[in-house]
Protein backbone atom coordinates (compact mmCIF):
# COMPACT_ATOMS: atom_id res chain seq x y z
CA UNK A 1 0.00 0.00 0.00
CA UNK A 2 1.50 3.27 -1.29
CA UNK A 3 1.16 6.01 1.45
CA UNK A 4 -0.85 9.29 0.62
CA UNK A 5 1.82 11.41 0.48
CA UNK A 6 3.92 9.18 -1.71
CA UNK A 7 0.94 8.56 -4.07
CA UNK A 8 0.21 12.60 -4.52
CA UNK A 9 3.83 12.86 -5.52
CA UNK A 10 3.16 10.12 -7.91
CA UNK A 11 0.01 11.99 -8.99
CA UNK A 12 1.69 14.99 -9.59
CA UNK A 13 4.61 13.50 -12.06
CA UNK A 14 2.38 11.44 -14.23
CA UNK A 15 0.12 14.40 -14.43
CA UNK A 16 3.18 16.65 -15.27
CA UNK A 17 4.59 14.23 -17.89
CA UNK A 18 0.67 13.65 -19.62
CA UNK A 19 0.41 17.78 -19.02
CA UNK A 20 3.38 18.04 -20.85
CA UNK A 21 3.27 16.04 -23.82
CA UNK A 22 -0.39 16.57 -24.50
CA UNK A 23 -1.33 19.52 -22.93
CA UNK A 24 -3.96 20.03 -20.30
CA UNK A 25 -7.36 19.80 -21.86
CA UNK A 26 -6.32 17.05 -23.67
CA UNK A 27 -5.04 15.02 -20.27
CA UNK A 28 -7.71 13.06 -18.18
CA UNK A 29 -8.14 12.64 -14.78
CA UNK A 30 -8.37 8.87 -16.26
CA UNK A 31 -5.79 9.37 -17.62
CA UNK A 32 -3.80 10.22 -15.20
CA UNK A 33 -5.24 7.09 -12.93
CA UNK A 34 -4.41 4.77 -16.45
CA UNK A 35 -0.67 5.96 -16.16
CA UNK A 36 -0.52 4.83 -12.18
CA UNK A 37 -2.38 1.60 -12.96
CA UNK A 38 -5.59 3.29 -10.93
CA UNK A 39 -9.14 2.91 -11.05
CA UNK A 40 -10.02 6.77 -12.20
CA UNK A 41 -12.54 6.84 -9.15
CA UNK A 42 -9.24 6.05 -6.46
CA UNK A 43 -7.52 9.40 -7.86
CA UNK A 44 -10.55 11.15 -6.43
CA UNK A 45 -9.26 10.10 -3.07
CA UNK A 46 -6.13 12.03 -3.33
CA UNK A 47 -7.31 14.81 -5.50
CA UNK A 48 -10.72 16.76 -6.28
CA UNK A 49 -10.29 17.64 -9.57
CA UNK A 50 -7.99 18.02 -12.46
CA UNK A 51 -7.30 21.57 -12.32
CA UNK A 52 -6.39 20.71 -8.71
CA UNK A 53 -3.47 19.22 -10.08
CA UNK A 54 -2.78 21.55 -12.42
CA UNK A 55 -2.72 24.34 -9.94
CA UNK A 56 -0.06 22.25 -7.50
CA UNK A 57 2.15 21.61 -10.49
CA UNK A 58 2.32 25.46 -11.88
CA UNK A 59 2.70 26.59 -7.98
CA UNK A 60 5.51 23.92 -7.19
CA UNK A 61 7.38 25.48 -10.16
CA UNK A 62 7.02 29.09 -9.65
CA UNK A 63 8.12 28.52 -5.88
CA UNK A 64 11.17 26.01 -7.20
CA UNK A 65 12.07 28.97 -9.84
CA UNK A 66 11.80 31.44 -6.89
CA UNK A 67 13.84 29.67 -4.27
CA UNK A 68 16.74 28.99 -6.76
CA UNK A 69 16.98 32.42 -7.81
CA UNK A 70 15.69 35.17 -4.73
CA UNK A 71 18.56 33.99 -2.40
CA UNK A 72 21.14 35.16 -5.02
CA UNK A 73 19.83 38.40 -5.29
CA UNK A 74 21.01 39.43 -1.89
CA UNK A 75 24.55 39.19 -3.27
CA UNK A 76 26.63 42.48 -3.28
CA UNK A 77 28.27 41.03 -6.78
CA UNK A 78 28.90 43.03 -9.44
CA UNK A 79 25.13 43.46 -11.69
CA UNK A 80 26.17 41.68 -14.72
CA UNK A 81 27.97 39.10 -12.81
CA UNK A 82 24.67 38.50 -10.46
CA UNK A 83 22.65 38.24 -13.54
CA UNK A 84 24.16 35.83 -14.82
CA UNK A 85 23.95 33.55 -11.83
CA UNK A 86 20.87 34.35 -11.59
CA UNK A 87 19.83 32.90 -15.73
CA UNK A 88 21.94 29.94 -14.61
CA UNK A 89 19.61 29.14 -11.73
CA UNK A 90 17.07 30.09 -13.74
CA UNK A 91 17.94 27.36 -16.56
CA UNK A 92 19.06 24.60 -13.77
CA UNK A 93 15.32 24.87 -12.41
CA UNK A 94 14.11 24.31 -15.90
CA UNK A 95 16.16 21.63 -16.96
CA UNK A 96 15.97 19.40 -13.40
CA UNK A 97 12.08 19.62 -13.78
CA UNK A 98 11.41 19.98 -17.21
CA UNK A 99 8.11 18.53 -17.47
CA UNK A 100 7.07 20.97 -14.58
CA UNK A 101 8.77 23.89 -16.22
CA UNK A 102 6.42 22.56 -19.69
CA UNK A 103 3.34 22.66 -17.74
CA UNK A 104 3.85 25.61 -15.15
CA UNK A 105 4.36 27.95 -19.31
CA UNK A 106 2.04 26.41 -21.27
CA UNK A 107 -0.92 25.87 -19.03
CA UNK A 108 -0.89 27.99 -16.03
CA UNK A 109 -3.36 30.43 -17.84
CA UNK A 110 -5.59 27.20 -18.43
CA UNK A 111 -6.06 27.74 -14.37
CA UNK A 112 -9.47 30.45 -13.53
CA UNK A 113 -10.68 33.10 -10.80
CA UNK A 114 -8.38 33.19 -7.89
CA UNK A 115 -6.29 30.55 -9.17
CA UNK A 116 -5.01 32.25 -12.26
CA UNK A 117 -4.63 35.47 -9.76
CA UNK A 118 -2.59 33.73 -7.09
CA UNK A 119 -0.32 32.31 -10.31
CA UNK A 120 -0.13 35.81 -11.78
CA UNK A 121 0.96 37.45 -8.34
CA UNK A 122 3.94 34.22 -8.12
CA UNK A 123 5.11 34.85 -11.46
CA UNK A 124 5.14 38.53 -10.74
CA UNK A 125 6.94 38.16 -7.70
CA UNK A 126 9.41 36.20 -9.59
CA UNK A 127 10.23 38.87 -12.31
CA UNK A 128 10.18 41.31 -9.41
CA UNK A 129 13.39 39.95 -8.34
CA UNK A 130 15.03 40.53 -12.03
CA UNK A 131 13.29 43.98 -11.93
CA UNK A 132 14.53 45.05 -8.57
CA UNK A 133 18.28 43.79 -9.75
CA UNK A 134 18.11 45.86 -12.99
CA UNK A 135 16.89 48.94 -11.48
CA UNK A 136 19.64 48.55 -8.19
CA UNK A 137 22.32 48.13 -11.41
CA UNK A 138 21.38 51.45 -13.08
CA UNK A 139 22.04 53.22 -9.67
CA UNK A 140 24.91 52.34 -9.45
CA UNK A 141 25.56 52.69 -13.14
CA UNK A 142 26.65 48.92 -13.95
CA UNK A 143 23.91 49.17 -16.98
CA UNK A 144 22.70 50.98 -20.10
CA UNK A 145 19.94 53.23 -19.48
CA UNK A 146 16.88 51.13 -19.53
CA UNK A 147 13.32 50.64 -18.09
CA UNK A 148 13.63 48.29 -15.31
CA UNK A 149 9.99 46.54 -15.61
CA UNK A 150 10.13 45.84 -19.27
CA UNK A 151 13.62 45.10 -19.40
CA UNK A 152 12.65 42.15 -16.76
CA UNK A 153 9.82 41.21 -19.01
CA UNK A 154 11.73 40.79 -21.68
CA UNK A 155 14.47 39.16 -20.51
CA UNK A 156 11.90 36.58 -18.78
CA UNK A 157 10.39 36.02 -22.34
CA UNK A 158 13.44 34.93 -23.71
CA UNK A 159 14.02 32.44 -20.63
CA UNK A 160 10.51 31.36 -20.64
CA UNK A 161 10.98 30.30 -24.13
CA UNK A 162 13.51 27.43 -22.98
CA UNK A 163 11.04 24.70 -21.83
CA UNK A 164 9.30 24.88 -25.26
CA UNK A 165 12.66 23.50 -27.17
CA UNK A 166 15.13 22.21 -24.76
CA UNK A 167 16.02 18.52 -25.60
CA UNK A 168 17.22 16.64 -22.48
CA UNK A 169 19.21 14.09 -24.72
CA UNK A 170 20.38 16.83 -27.00
CA UNK A 171 23.71 18.22 -27.79
CA UNK A 172 23.26 21.14 -25.09
CA UNK A 173 23.60 21.01 -21.19
CA UNK A 174 22.70 23.58 -18.94
CA UNK A 175 25.63 25.54 -18.08
CA UNK A 176 26.26 25.49 -22.01
CA UNK A 177 22.60 27.61 -22.85
CA UNK A 178 23.03 29.63 -19.84
CA UNK A 179 26.10 30.67 -20.35
CA UNK A 180 25.00 31.60 -23.79
CA UNK A 181 22.04 33.04 -22.75
CA UNK A 182 23.58 35.52 -20.35
CA UNK A 183 26.03 36.16 -23.23
CA UNK A 184 23.34 37.55 -25.22
CA UNK A 185 21.06 39.13 -22.93
CA UNK A 186 23.94 40.53 -20.96
CA UNK A 187 26.80 41.31 -23.62
CA UNK A 188 24.71 41.28 -26.69
CA UNK A 189 25.94 40.59 -30.00
CA UNK A 190 27.99 43.47 -31.22
CA UNK A 191 31.39 43.00 -31.75
CA UNK A 192 32.95 45.65 -29.07
CA UNK A 193 30.32 44.66 -26.44
CA UNK A 194 31.97 44.48 -23.29
CA UNK A 195 31.73 40.67 -21.65
CA UNK A 196 30.63 40.13 -17.69
CA UNK A 197 33.14 37.50 -17.55
CA UNK A 198 36.69 36.90 -19.07
CA UNK B 1 -24.65 33.54 -49.25
CA UNK B 2 -21.10 33.75 -48.64
CA UNK B 3 -18.92 32.65 -51.31
CA UNK B 4 -16.31 29.68 -50.55
CA UNK B 5 -13.42 31.12 -50.10
CA UNK B 6 -14.80 34.06 -47.66
CA UNK B 7 -16.31 31.24 -45.75
CA UNK B 8 -12.49 29.75 -45.42
CA UNK B 9 -11.56 32.60 -44.49
CA UNK B 10 -14.17 33.34 -41.29
CA UNK B 11 -13.53 29.63 -39.77
CA UNK B 12 -9.63 30.30 -39.77
CA UNK B 13 -10.50 33.50 -37.97
CA UNK B 14 -12.91 32.26 -36.11
CA UNK B 15 -10.90 28.83 -34.56
CA UNK B 16 -7.59 31.21 -34.72
CA UNK B 17 -9.38 33.29 -32.50
CA UNK B 18 -11.07 30.10 -30.57
CA UNK B 19 -7.69 28.16 -30.41
CA UNK B 20 -5.80 31.22 -28.81
CA UNK B 21 -8.04 31.67 -25.77
CA UNK B 22 -8.77 28.29 -25.24
CA UNK B 23 -6.12 25.93 -26.61
CA UNK B 24 -6.60 23.47 -29.73
CA UNK B 25 -7.62 20.78 -27.79
CA UNK B 26 -10.87 22.41 -25.68
CA UNK B 27 -11.98 23.98 -29.07
CA UNK B 28 -14.24 21.41 -30.99
CA UNK B 29 -15.43 21.83 -34.86
CA UNK B 30 -18.90 22.26 -33.12
CA UNK B 31 -17.22 25.27 -30.89
CA UNK B 32 -15.86 27.04 -34.78
CA UNK B 33 -19.02 26.41 -36.22
CA UNK B 34 -21.78 27.98 -33.07
CA UNK B 35 -18.93 30.93 -33.43
CA UNK B 36 -19.92 31.69 -37.09
CA UNK B 37 -23.78 30.66 -36.49
CA UNK B 38 -23.43 27.30 -38.48
CA UNK B 39 -24.26 24.26 -37.81
CA UNK B 40 -21.20 21.89 -36.66
CA UNK B 41 -21.89 19.27 -40.05
CA UNK B 42 -22.09 22.11 -42.71
CA UNK B 43 -18.51 23.39 -41.71
CA UNK B 44 -17.02 20.24 -43.12
CA UNK B 45 -18.29 21.96 -46.89
CA UNK B 46 -15.27 23.44 -46.11
CA UNK B 47 -12.98 21.64 -44.29
CA UNK B 48 -12.03 18.00 -43.56
CA UNK B 49 -10.87 18.11 -39.64
CA UNK B 50 -10.12 20.41 -37.23
CA UNK B 51 -6.46 19.65 -37.55
CA UNK B 52 -6.53 21.24 -40.92
CA UNK B 53 -7.52 23.66 -39.82
CA UNK B 54 -4.58 24.04 -37.82
CA UNK B 55 -2.03 23.00 -40.20
CA UNK B 56 -3.93 26.11 -42.29
CA UNK B 57 -3.38 28.72 -39.25
CA UNK B 58 -0.04 27.27 -38.44
CA UNK B 59 1.45 27.61 -42.19
CA UNK B 60 0.10 30.98 -42.38
CA UNK B 61 1.79 32.57 -39.74
CA UNK B 62 5.28 30.71 -40.44
CA UNK B 63 4.90 32.16 -44.17
CA UNK B 64 3.80 35.71 -42.70
CA UNK B 65 7.10 35.86 -40.79
CA UNK B 66 8.93 34.37 -43.24
CA UNK B 67 7.69 36.86 -45.80
CA UNK B 68 8.43 39.70 -43.77
CA UNK B 69 12.01 39.17 -42.48
CA UNK B 70 13.65 37.59 -45.41
CA UNK B 71 13.28 40.78 -47.71
CA UNK B 72 15.27 42.27 -45.22
CA UNK B 73 18.41 39.83 -45.15
CA UNK B 74 19.37 40.73 -48.85
CA UNK B 75 20.32 44.15 -47.34
CA UNK B 76 23.70 45.66 -47.28
CA UNK B 77 23.28 47.07 -43.76
CA UNK B 78 25.52 46.57 -40.99
CA UNK B 79 24.72 43.61 -39.58
CA UNK B 80 23.63 45.01 -35.99
CA UNK B 81 20.99 47.12 -37.98
CA UNK B 82 19.89 45.01 -39.88
CA UNK B 83 19.45 42.15 -37.72
CA UNK B 84 17.33 45.54 -35.69
CA UNK B 85 14.46 45.50 -38.83
CA UNK B 86 14.50 41.58 -38.54
CA UNK B 87 13.50 42.22 -34.99
CA UNK B 88 11.17 45.13 -35.82
CA UNK B 89 8.98 42.97 -38.73
CA UNK B 90 9.07 39.96 -36.43
CA UNK B 91 7.27 41.99 -33.71
CA UNK B 92 5.36 43.14 -36.33
CA UNK B 93 3.73 40.43 -37.48
CA UNK B 94 3.42 39.01 -34.07
CA UNK B 95 1.22 42.24 -33.17
CA UNK B 96 -0.78 42.43 -36.67
CA UNK B 97 -1.89 38.74 -36.19
CA UNK B 98 -1.78 38.02 -32.51
CA UNK B 99 -4.20 34.86 -32.27
CA UNK B 100 -2.38 33.07 -35.26
CA UNK B 101 0.92 34.20 -33.30
CA UNK B 102 -0.15 32.55 -30.34
CA UNK B 103 -1.62 29.32 -32.26
CA UNK B 104 1.64 29.20 -33.83
CA UNK B 105 3.58 29.24 -30.48
CA UNK B 106 1.42 27.48 -28.37
CA UNK B 107 -0.85 24.51 -30.53
CA UNK B 108 2.01 23.60 -33.83
CA UNK B 109 2.99 20.61 -31.43
CA UNK B 110 -0.35 19.28 -31.41
CA UNK B 111 0.06 18.80 -35.30
CA UNK B 112 1.43 15.10 -36.25
CA UNK B 113 3.12 12.92 -38.46
CA UNK B 114 4.14 14.79 -41.96
CA UNK B 115 2.56 18.18 -41.18
CA UNK B 116 4.62 18.65 -38.21
CA UNK B 117 7.44 17.90 -40.01
CA UNK B 118 6.50 20.41 -42.22
CA UNK B 119 5.93 23.07 -39.41
CA UNK B 120 9.08 22.16 -38.25
CA UNK B 121 11.07 22.43 -41.45
CA UNK B 122 9.18 26.09 -41.77
CA UNK B 123 10.93 26.98 -38.34
CA UNK B 124 13.86 26.02 -39.31
CA UNK B 125 13.69 27.56 -42.66
CA UNK B 126 12.89 31.09 -40.55
CA UNK B 127 15.65 30.49 -38.27
CA UNK B 128 18.27 29.88 -40.86
CA UNK B 129 17.63 33.88 -41.95
CA UNK B 130 18.77 34.54 -38.41
CA UNK B 131 21.66 32.05 -38.58
CA UNK B 132 22.99 32.89 -41.68
CA UNK B 133 22.77 36.93 -41.24
CA UNK B 134 24.49 36.12 -37.37
CA UNK B 135 27.14 34.27 -39.24
CA UNK B 136 27.52 36.92 -42.06
CA UNK B 137 28.00 39.38 -39.32
CA UNK B 138 30.87 37.09 -37.52
CA UNK B 139 32.80 36.53 -40.82
CA UNK B 140 32.75 40.39 -41.13
CA UNK B 141 33.92 40.71 -37.67
CA UNK B 142 30.85 43.38 -36.74
CA UNK B 143 29.72 40.74 -34.04
CA UNK B 144 31.45 39.13 -30.93
CA UNK B 145 32.10 35.44 -31.08
CA UNK B 146 29.14 33.23 -30.49
CA UNK B 147 27.86 29.72 -31.96
CA UNK B 148 25.04 31.49 -34.68
CA UNK B 149 22.99 28.29 -34.41
CA UNK B 150 22.01 28.54 -30.83
CA UNK B 151 22.41 32.25 -31.06
CA UNK B 152 20.22 32.04 -33.21
CA UNK B 153 17.59 29.80 -31.37
CA UNK B 154 17.79 31.74 -27.95
CA UNK B 155 16.91 34.77 -29.84
CA UNK B 156 13.91 32.86 -31.64
CA UNK B 157 13.26 31.39 -28.28
CA UNK B 158 12.83 35.52 -26.98
CA UNK B 159 10.86 36.67 -29.58
CA UNK B 160 8.93 33.71 -29.04
CA UNK B 161 7.80 34.47 -25.83
CA UNK B 162 5.93 37.77 -27.27
CA UNK B 163 2.27 36.01 -28.16
CA UNK B 164 1.95 34.86 -24.54
CA UNK B 165 1.94 38.39 -23.02
CA UNK B 166 1.08 41.17 -25.67
CA UNK B 167 -1.59 42.91 -24.59
CA UNK B 168 -3.26 44.60 -27.62
CA UNK B 169 -4.85 47.52 -25.47
CA UNK B 170 -1.62 47.73 -22.83
CA UNK B 171 0.78 50.04 -22.28
CA UNK B 172 3.51 49.23 -25.17
CA UNK B 173 3.32 49.76 -28.56
CA UNK B 174 4.58 47.13 -31.14
CA UNK B 175 7.96 49.80 -31.57
CA UNK B 176 8.72 49.77 -28.37
CA UNK B 177 8.87 46.26 -27.91
CA UNK B 178 10.90 45.66 -30.78
CA UNK B 179 13.08 48.82 -29.65
CA UNK B 180 13.76 47.33 -26.23
CA UNK B 181 14.05 43.69 -27.44
CA UNK B 182 16.82 44.58 -29.92
CA UNK B 183 18.27 47.00 -27.21
CA UNK B 184 18.73 44.03 -25.07
CA UNK B 185 19.56 41.30 -27.68
CA UNK B 186 21.80 43.19 -29.54
CA UNK B 187 23.53 45.73 -26.78
CA UNK B 188 23.04 43.88 -23.75
CA UNK B 189 22.63 45.35 -20.43
CA UNK B 190 26.01 46.36 -19.79
CA UNK B 191 26.82 50.30 -19.02
CA UNK B 192 29.39 50.11 -21.96
CA UNK B 193 27.87 47.85 -24.63
CA UNK B 194 27.64 49.92 -27.86
CA UNK B 195 24.49 51.03 -29.35
CA UNK B 196 23.61 49.76 -32.75
CA UNK B 197 21.46 53.18 -32.95
CA UNK B 198 22.46 56.35 -31.85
Amino acid sequence: MVDTDTRKEQIYEAASALFSAHGYEATSVRDIARELGLQGGSLYAHISSKEDVLFEIVVRAADAFYAAVAPLTERADPTLELMRQMIHAHVGVVVNNLSHAVVFQQDWRRLAGPRKLEVLALRDGYEALFRRVIAAGLARGELRECDPRLTSTLLLSALNGLPAWFQPDGRLDADTIADNFADLLLNGLGATSVRSEP
